[in-house]
Formats: structure tokens, C-alpha cells, sequence
């Protein structure tokens, strides 16, 4: 049985997460590995019921703090209930969004990071990614394709200022340089193919 | 405008909390006081509908962990939206249970008491009752009004064993001794009149 890998995906929106986590799946099955393809919100029948409470309703529906109590409701199921057993039989699993999205979206405003590790520790144990693969791209890129995928009336980039988004890809890029050893920074600029291969290079040492 | 305050109703099933809540408020409403009757989990839009997911599916569809986490998230949307305005007018606000059922029920097993507490700074500011009144019975009048309530067939106190709900019942005397000025043990048993009475007592120094 091979060692079972847990993968997340993290990068602003319109970065590649999901193109990228198709690709890297269909590599890794070729290679022979079990794959098991996820996101979050969402990801196991408790954390997608919590995503459509989170999902649904005006955007006030939920104030910052009561939002991150939910997010970190859902991953606590996510892991318990996919994560963690698909480990346990060998899995590989890659995850379109996890703990890291959470620090960078909700853990600048009125709460801390260490409240969103917080929650993280009590919720899951702590239970951490072998390595998240950070996508970064230049802002207007990811607005340009997020805005190619969405068209005009869908644009989720434009709602909110790039004050917000620079908040966002900073905090991120503070993670890949606190923990070098898990939180990888990958180039998400060029042809979807010359990414991907750039993922496989950033999961060398994990690979059978 | 009189001063608001917040009163939460405390201890084990079948202790009279829902009854004794109804005869507060009556009271405090003969009084002239603007009174808000509420509950957890509950008591706001967005709490009911977390109350829905924690009440619905199998006895497992949730761990303590995530559990927990939904009980913060849903505590933190019912001050926010039901209590801290109803406050802010000058009500009474009277919940049947709040973060001690919380401490007493989820704080024992996997999570400390500390963490509970660490989820309510994080959801709710650490926002607490003005008073706390814990209707304390022994074990088997609790049954015994219970089973008389429902009927064999939904013997909810039956369900657990008595060691389970000495626990809680030692959880919440704790709670009274480390808290005294908040947290008032009150003696259960007897007349609901009686009971009613003795509570007015409890609460008579925040009375205008
Ligand atoms: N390397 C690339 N070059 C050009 N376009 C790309 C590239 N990778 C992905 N795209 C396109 O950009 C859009 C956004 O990609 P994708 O949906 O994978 O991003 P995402 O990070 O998952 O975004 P979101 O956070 O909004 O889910 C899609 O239309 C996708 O087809
Ligand atoms: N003082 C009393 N003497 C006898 N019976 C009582 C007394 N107070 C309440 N009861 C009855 O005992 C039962 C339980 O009371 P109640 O529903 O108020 O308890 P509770 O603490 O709200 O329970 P739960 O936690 O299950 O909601 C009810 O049938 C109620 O009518
Ligand atoms: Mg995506
Ligand atoms: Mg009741």
C-alpha cells in the first residue's frame, strides 16, 4: 500500500485551483495512485450542508465570527469523514481550498490568525496538510481569467477592491514563508501545462 | 428606559427550565418590563437553522469537535442578532440555556473547558449573562417529571447513562462556586410556584 498524501490547493480567486487540481489528479491516477479529489467548503455530507447555510443568504447573513465558527465546523467533518479515512486506506487527497483560505479570508478582519488556528486546533486537531501548493498570480491575471470563465455579470473578482485581494495574496505569501516546508508558492502564470508541471516539481519528494 | 439584562436558565433536562421561563417572564412583564423569551440552540434565523442541523440525522452525524463548533457558531448569530439588540432597547432578555450547557454537555469529553471557553472569545466577544440561574434536582425527580412529560417512548433522560448526568450536574455546581456573582444554584424541587419564587429571590438585586 502507498502512503497516503493529503494535498491542498490555495491561491486567490481565478488563480487555477480547480484547473490545476483536475490535472495533478489525472497525473497522479496515471501514476497509479488512489486519488480523491475535494474542496471546501463542502467535501463530506455534513461540511456541504454547512456550505449551503454559508452560501445562501444575503451577505450579511452571517457576521465574521460566526462564519469562521462554521467554516471550521465544516473542515472538522471534511476531515473526519473524507479526509482522514481516505488517508487511512493509502488515498492521495487533493483539496481545492483548506485551512490556509480561511487564514487569509477570515482571519484579518476582526479575528487574528491565531483565533483561525484556534479554531483549527479544536475543530481538527491540528490535522495539517503534507504540502499546500499556493498558486500565485499577478492580480489582473486572475481577474482577466476569473472574468473570461464568469463573463461580466458573474464578476466576483470586481466586487471586491484590490485592497482587499492584496490583503489576501500577502497573507498567503506570509504562510509560504513561515512554513517553507509545507506551504509551497508555485507560479500560476503561463499555459496550464507549464503550471502543472511546476506542481509535480513542487511534490517531487512526496512521490513514490 | 429601563436597564437591559440578559438572565439565562440553566441545568439538566426535566429541571423546569422551559417552565420556569415562562413564569419569569410573566412576572417580569407584570412588572412593565419589555421581555424576550428565547433558547439555544436557537433563538435567531440563522441559530434555528444551525439548530435544524444539529438535530436532524444519525446520533453520529456530528463529532464533539464539530459539534461544539456548531453550537458556538450558532450562540454567536443569537447574541449578535436576537440578544445584544433586545438589550440595547432596554428588554429583558431570558434564554433557556446558553454557553454553560455548552460547557456542562460538550466540555467534558474530548474538549476541555478551556476550549469551550476559547470558542465562545472567539465567537461571541465572551459576552455572558448578567445572571444565571441553574435549577438544580436530583437525578430521579428530573427523570421522573421528564418521563411524566413525555411518555416511555421519548425518555431522553433514560437514554444516557446516570454517570453521564452526574458529570453535567457536578459541571454546572462547578460553574456556581468559581462563579458565584453570575452563576445562582437554585433549588428545583418542590411547586413550580415555589421554584418561581425562589428564582425572583435570585434575581432581585438586578430588579428595578
Ligand atoms: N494557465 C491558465 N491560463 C489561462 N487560463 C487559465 C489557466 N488556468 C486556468 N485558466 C482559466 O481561468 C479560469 C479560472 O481558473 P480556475 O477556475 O481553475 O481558478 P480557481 O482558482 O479555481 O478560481 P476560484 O477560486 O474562483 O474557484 C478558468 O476559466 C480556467 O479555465
Ligand atoms: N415544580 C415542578 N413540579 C412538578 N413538575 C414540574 C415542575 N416544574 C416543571 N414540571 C414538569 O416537569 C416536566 C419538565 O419540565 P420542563 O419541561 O420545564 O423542564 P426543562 O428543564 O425545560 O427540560 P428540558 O431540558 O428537557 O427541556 C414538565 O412536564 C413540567 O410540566
Ligand atoms: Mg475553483
Ligand atoms: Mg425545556
Amino acid at each position: 500500500m502507498t502512503i497516503g498524501r493529503f494535498i491542498s490547493l490555495e491561491g486567490g480567486e481565478g488563480a487555477g485551483k480547480s484547473t490545476q487540481l483536475r490535472a495533478l489528479a489525472r497525473i497522479l491516477r496515471e501514476r497509479g495512485l488512489d486519488v480523491v479529489e475535494t474542496r471546501e467548503p463542502g467535501g463530506s455530507d455534513g461540511a456541504e450542508a454547512i456550505r449551503t447555510l454559508l452560501l445562501t443568504g444575503g451577505a450579511d447573513r452571517w457576521s465574521p465570527r460566526a462564519e469562521a465558527l462554521l467554516f471550521a465546523a465544516a473542515r472538522a467533518d471534511h476531515v473526519e469523514k473524507t479526509i482522514r479515512p481516505a488517508l487511512a486506506r493509502g488515498a492521495w487527497v487533493l483539496s481545492d481550498r483548506f485551512l490556509d483560505s480561511s487564514r487569509a479570508y477570515q482571519g484579518q478582519g476582526e479575528l487574528s490568525d491565531s483565533d483561525i488556528l484556534a479554531l483549527h486546533r479544536i475543530g481538527s486537531a491540528d490535522f495539517l496538510p503534507d504540502r499546500t501548493l499556493l498558486l500565485t498570480l499577478p492580480d489582473t491575471v486572475a481577474a482577466e481569467r476569473a472574468r473570461a470563465r464568469d463573463g461580466d455579470h458573474a464578476d466576483r473578482i470586481g466586487d471586491r477592491d484590490s485592497s482587499f485581494h492584496q490583503a489576501v495574496a500577502d497573507a498567503f505569501a506570509r504562510f509560504a514563508s513561515l512554513e517553507s516546508d509545507r506551504v509551497r508558492a508555485v507560479d500560476a502564470s503561463g499555459s496550464a501545462d507549464a503550471v502543472t508541471e511546476r506542481l509535480i516539481h513542487a511534490l517531487a519528494d512526496l512521490l513514490p
